[in-house]
């Protein structure tokens, strides 16, 4: 099918920019006022501000896109046959969010059917943010990222991997033995959740992520900021979840080093 | 023997303090200005901003203290045999610094017969510090930490680990074993190096690290910190390095967990 024309990719892209302002204003506004917090059914943690954020961005979605439909982490789809579908995860790490830790941030992306237009990743606490659109690049404040690529004979020690930590990996299906295996071939690695370990790789901070077992809203934005950026991106897994939702696995950064990740899954 | 009075830690602490500022400024200076990065014999990387701000410790050390020892990460020791002993990591994290990852942070102690009496972590890129001295209690960024214990019944999955990469578990020693033992037992963990790993800890916003095979630069400032917030911090391996240095291996964090962590250990 034909995709939007790259004007319209552009106004989507700088909706999507003003759409992370605004989630960054509120989660700001509330670090310095307080919020609650409580425990969801999964025992997972959930503040005020994660729902404060979707309210806002579902509210702003619906007014200038009314015919778009919108798959969040915190409230129902709304018109989910449409073929623009926006992404959001108000706060991802809101576990690092309630304990002062920096690298929590607001993932959104852009789906026309399923395929990514545009991906933000935006860090309040830390001031920056990943960006891209379909045919536009992929930037980190504003600047444009180009990944060079690892060479394919890089030291397996050398090799900056970042993973979901190993509860991930288990999750639904029992998948232990590649957390296993990853780091024991590739020791140098560190874990974080989504969305900064997301940002270090497109912003070759690191050269590859391996994102095990995590939902939509936790991946949406991924390919097209790592593509944008010159990397690969592959999904590995793709299964539906006992809550009816799906859960997706994916490999990317470098790709070289993607390459040689892939061959651990199989 | 009998340590220092209360007003002579008073002081060592503001020294420590102003020695975090002086590191401060180099670092944010550097990165203004760029900076020379090289590769150590280890394959470990090294910048011109780690041995500048070591250097510039060194000289503020020997002023004002012109009869204590200097133990570094990248000069060799000086006065070895003074009671007193400042312990320097001047960028612990240089990996992360260089591909501007904001977690990484200077680390510095002051130690008398081997016993912490100060400990600073000082992060310039997220404006964080923790600080304690022995008897006056730790800060975080000039609040008082006091750590809440963990209930001793908190599920595994609840339990916030932070640890070392697989690659420290098997420096010299291989405990590769432990690595996989930890993170099957405590699965909802995070991977940082030992500067935001401690001062997440240090703070209360995770709740045990376990940091493996590492150099006493790496360690020196936790035991103080640690304790002087109300956390248990316990020595479990310390052997003889390759290089004629010692690797020490810790457990620390709020005294319930640190106790369910340390029975892992044998």
């Amino acid at each position: 099918m034909n995709g939007p024309a790259h004007a319209e990719i552009e106004r989507f892209h700088g909706a999507a920019m003003e759409l992370a302002d605004e989630a960054r204003r509120i989660v700001v506004a509330a670090v310095a006022a307080g919020y609650q917090i409580r425990t969801k059914a999964d025992a997972s943690v959930v503040t005020e501000v994660d729902q404060a954020v979707e309210r806002r961005l579902r509210e702003l979605i619906a007014r200038w896109f009314p015919d778009h439909g919108v798959v969040g982490e915190e409230y129902a789809p709304t018109r989910p046959d449409s073929a623009f579908q926006w992404i959001l995860d108000p706060i991802d790490g809101t576990e690092e969010f309630v304990h002062g830790v920096p690298t929590f941030g607001t993932m959104l992306a852009l789906q026309h059917h399923g395929a990514a237009l545009v991906g933000v990743i935006d860090h309040p606490a830390l001031d920056v943010r990943v960006n891209a659109a379909a045919g536009h690049g992929a930037y980190r404040n504003g600047s444009r990222i180009r990944l060079a690529d690892a060479p394919a004979d890089l030291r397996p020690e050398a090799v900056r991997l970042v993973l979901s930590a190993r509860l991930n990996f288990t999750r639904q299906v029992d998948e232990g033995h590649l957390f296993e295996a990853l780091t024991r071939t590739y020791p140098n690695h560190r874990i974080y959740r989504a969305a900064y370990a997301h940002t270090a790789v497109v912003s070759g901070a690191a050269d590859v992520m391996v994102d095990m077992h995590n939902h939509v809203w936790d991946l949406a934005p991924a390919r097209i900021l790592v593509e944008e950026a010159g990397g690969r991106y592959a999904v590995v897994r793709d299964f539906p979840a006992s809550d009816g939702d799906r859960l997706i696995s994916a490999v990317f950064g470098r790709p070289a080093v993607v390459d040689r990740v892939l061959a651990l899954f199989g």
